[in-house]
């Protein structure tokens, strides 16, 4: 009954097996290598369009980089007061950026409407030197809270960044998760609706550490290769980071694990409602945001459950996320779902 | 006959086995797990101290977040002028700093000495505003070079810096290398010989990514948490980092892996030196470096050889690097030395 | 009638008498000149209490570079919505600070509390590496609002700053218009009630360029040359920032031009509300806000007066900033009353 | 006999009765004001060429920010091994590029040479992600030495830099003593033989603090004012830094004052070599290079004379400068020379 993130659980065996497939022989280091050649290919077939590909350690470091290549110091970065990059990422944007400002706006578990935007970046208008100009745009897709931005929602955003001359980048730590939800295309998620820069997560996914960020827009890459390696992201070894998202795209591995993960939130989520815990917000991926009383969240905990609390824990309720991963158990679900119902009354 | 670098091997089995077996059950994120406590208690047996391990993605983050902790951005950082950081890095140390300066001694192919330290830091004195403020010394131990800084080299360059009041890092991509050279012990080599913090690598050595940074005291690594995840190297299912650090000191693997590194190393200068081309740096790690035509080496690489030039190639002869790894086998060392016999006649 | 800013007016004949008084003669650069030793004694006994003074070039350079004394990169830094800080400096704070976060508190128009505080630093628990730590708070008094914090206001910040360990920051660009309003000491403004650190400004009251920043703890300003010196802040002819300072403590120049500015300020005021415009924000300093028919606004604007929209222009009404300085004449005053009475009719 | 440096002087009378005259009347801030405006358009006129100017507070930050806007943070900054923005600032082109490397070279005492150039840049490879990236280059002018280079030596720099693709930097901190020594025009030793961009210093010829980055293809320019304002450079009251330009321009004030300069120097170093110690180095502008004993040093400054020594003073002899400024009178040279000569019997 772990629910505490979809990053506590481990690797795939595909994925670690691609890992140890990739273990011998001598190859170039540094991203030449055929492995890093092959996800390049891999990637761009899966976007069906031409990607630059960087794999970087971590998500944080993905996000981080990509607005850092979108934006100068001297910018806004338009986001969710939610979003992992203002919250969960200890200021990562803001030391890669060389000082950005992120700009937060919209309402808690809502998606950014394009209107919000709007709103929000007419505070910034252009050429007043006294204020930070409007630099980027990032959403995150599943979004924190669980719901998916669907392909329409992504260019009614683009819309607004572009028409201001601004990147939109996209956080997709958990973008199969929003695709399987959706049922479309990676295309259709992003450059056809107008993201300029993607990071790529499959690690939450069932890999071992496979972030990327993906350039649809090869000029928008220049140089980013300094970046990343002043970072201290590239890998010597790359083989192994390629393998991993070789194993992801492999027979569509990164849908059957998302759709499991997601397919365990959903009854997570119907679980609760029937125990008279309607989740807070819509689950469309993997998340599940329950109002519980707070002494039932900590006799859901000594009974081994583990989940955060979303906000900190005051007064006689709480909000609580669970979060699904591509290992959670029917069992686990079932259980949790018992001792819910068992706990409440 | 791959001597491109140590990084163009690929992963020990032993560490990938590791990793695959740290890859099922659910487990706490970002180094809340069994495997990082078990790998700080390890490493802190391993250097007979209490340790702080931090691991991240590369040496280069290593490198640059350790010399971030240790000195401001005012500040200079006293390295070997073919340093690794200083050379090889895209100014990963100078990003992560925030902009100190390197200052850059010593003589080509030989080991920073305690005088040409101490000669250094005599143009950056102390509260004069208008220059950079002396802030940490810096060096790589096996060198870039191939030659190793025995516990006596090390405390004489200590010396000097704390005397100054500056702390000690010490660049350990090659470590291992280093310790099977000299045959003493981790501790002997690092904080007893005055090191205060340590970029370990096990990554050149057979791992698939194993780097860290570990300093001696416990209160230098205050906040450090924070610089790493703002550096986007706080890896979420920090298992598989730990794992292969746990794999690398099992049964003392970086001993046999490292030895035979070395060992290849030795027979790769003996053959040179039997073939005419004396190594031009003492081999006591695992490269060697060899003054040849560059009509030589360019037959050497017809043949299959893989090897960088050292410096730029121009002229007749050519300085070139040969670096044997832990996957290095006999064979190739022989059909080398066979080319080398051949070709040079 | 231009009220668009206090730093339309020029600059006060004492201070540039002052300026052309320390213009001959041969004296130490950077800082080592009688001036610069004589302001030094005058501000320690102007605040009754040992200072450490370095002048810089302008407001946002004196708080960019104080927050960036008080607190690490990863950190955040509490500050009111409408700060200068956040609003108006381009993002100066994050450059200086090596990528700070501004967390913004606080109703538009409204003095900072210390329960708001409380409230907002509760977000960014200590120890959470994946949050930005609390780091430093900062006011601004006068306020952008043309309110005062008086010290007992100050002093309830500064306990909620303090009991976390955080340094507190005092924008002062309108400092001396804040006590002639209050009538109390500078050190009941400032150390007196816990201010760290403050950015002491005289420019807005008169000087041609006098920022500085003083801290009150010579402790706190340990390496804070550097830090200015990086900036590009030392000047090397400082006796010209000294004698504007010592200009406008000669005889309480500083009380007689500040007091003017607010005098103006509230008869402004005062006119405005006869004239049925009653300043929207309490007249405590040199600044008043008031809410117009934006055709009115116009009307003025063709008048000759000169103003700024606070918030942007929309719709049939906008809130207007109007501020008064040393300069302001009286007959200013009373031809922008006449002009208002008569477009409004 | 204060030889200690140009900026030991106060400022010329003209200088400070321009700023006097430019103290009263309401103006736009931040540049928009007449003088401004004036500044640019004298500017263009002296250069022969539409510039854009950007005060700034010193040299400095002039050198740091102009450098920042050539350079990506990536990269290698080309100088020379004396120059002021490696040793004697701290480190703020560091802080301003986001932590370049600068990258020295030349003999002590020369002026760098297109070979020289040349061959460090080739150290610094296009395209290779592992080494910093060719940026920009930086040559003062006058040298730190004294010297001065002439068109043709600029030209010859730049067409290697250019070549590669580098914007050219000058600092101009003793700018007009080189243009009075070469008796050429300030387009002749800028834009036409190839400088991109220029500090332009005027604060050590005579004003209070007039330092300005110009550019002189505006597009280079670009954003530039964003970068100004995050450092703080952005003068609320500029008429008074435009005064200061307008003050040097008028009746070619700055070569009177720069003029006065070199000729003392001239007298200085005339008078050292009839006492046995011929300049070192020649002397081409305003500062004087001489090899002296230590103790005939020390017996100099108990006279009262001030100069700095070039290198730490250690053995016998000592390398020391002497800097002649727009208000060293010829009494002081007088007064030096027969200490000179007494003092070294």
């Amino acid at each position: 009954m772990n629910f505490a993130s979809d990053n506590t659980a481990g690797a795939h065996p595909a994925v670690l097996e691609a890992m140890v497939a990739a273990g011998s022989g001598a190859v170039g280091s540094y991203g030449a290598d055929p492995w890093s050649e092959r996800m390049t290919a891999a990637l761009s077939q899966w976007f069906e369009h031409e990607v630059a590909v960087f794999p970087v350690a971590t998500g944080g470091a993905a996000n981080a980089l990509a607005l850092a290549q979108l934006t100068p110091p001297w910018s806004a970065v338009f986001c969710h007061r939610e979003s992992h990059i203002h919250v969960d990422e200890c200021g990562a944007p803001e030391f890669y950026t060389g000082g950005a400002k992120l700009v937060t706006l919209g309402a808690p578990g809502a998606k950014m409407t394009a209107h919000e935007l709007a709103a929000a970046m007419a505070d910034y208008p252009k050429g007043v030197v006294h204020r930070v100009q409007p630099g980027a745009v990032s959403i995150t897709n599943a979004t924190e809270c669980g719901t998916v931005y669907d392909p329409a929602d992504v260019a009614s955003i683009a819309d607004v960044a572009h028409d201001a001359g601004l990147g939109l980048h996209m956080d997709g730590a958990r973008f199969a998760n929003a695709l399987v939800h959706l049922g479309c295309t990676p295309a259709d998620l992003t450059w056809r609706a107008g993201v300029d820069a993607l990071s790529l997560g499959f690690t939450k996914n069932g890999a071992v550490a496979a972030e990327a960020v993906v350039f649809f827009d090869p000029a928008r890459a220049a140089d980013f290769g300094y970046r990343r390696k002043r970072g201290g992201h590239l890998f010597s070894k790359s083989r192994f980071m390629a393998a991993q998202f070789l194993a992801m795209l492999e027979g569509d591995l990164w849908r059957e694990l998302a759709g499991a993960a997601n397919e365990a939130a959903t009854a997570l989520g119907e679980a609760a409602r029937g125990a008279g815990y309607a989740p807070v917000y819509p689950v469309q991926a993997n998340e599940v945001f329950l109002s519980l009383p707070v002494a039932l969240a900590a006799r859901l905990r000594e009974a081994g459950a583990r989940f955060y609390p979303w906000t900190p824990e005051s007064g006689e309720t709480g909000l609580y996320r669970f979060v699904c991963s591509f290992a959670t158990e029917p069992d686990e679900v079932d259980a949790f779902a018992d001792r819910l119902k068992f706990s409440g009354s």
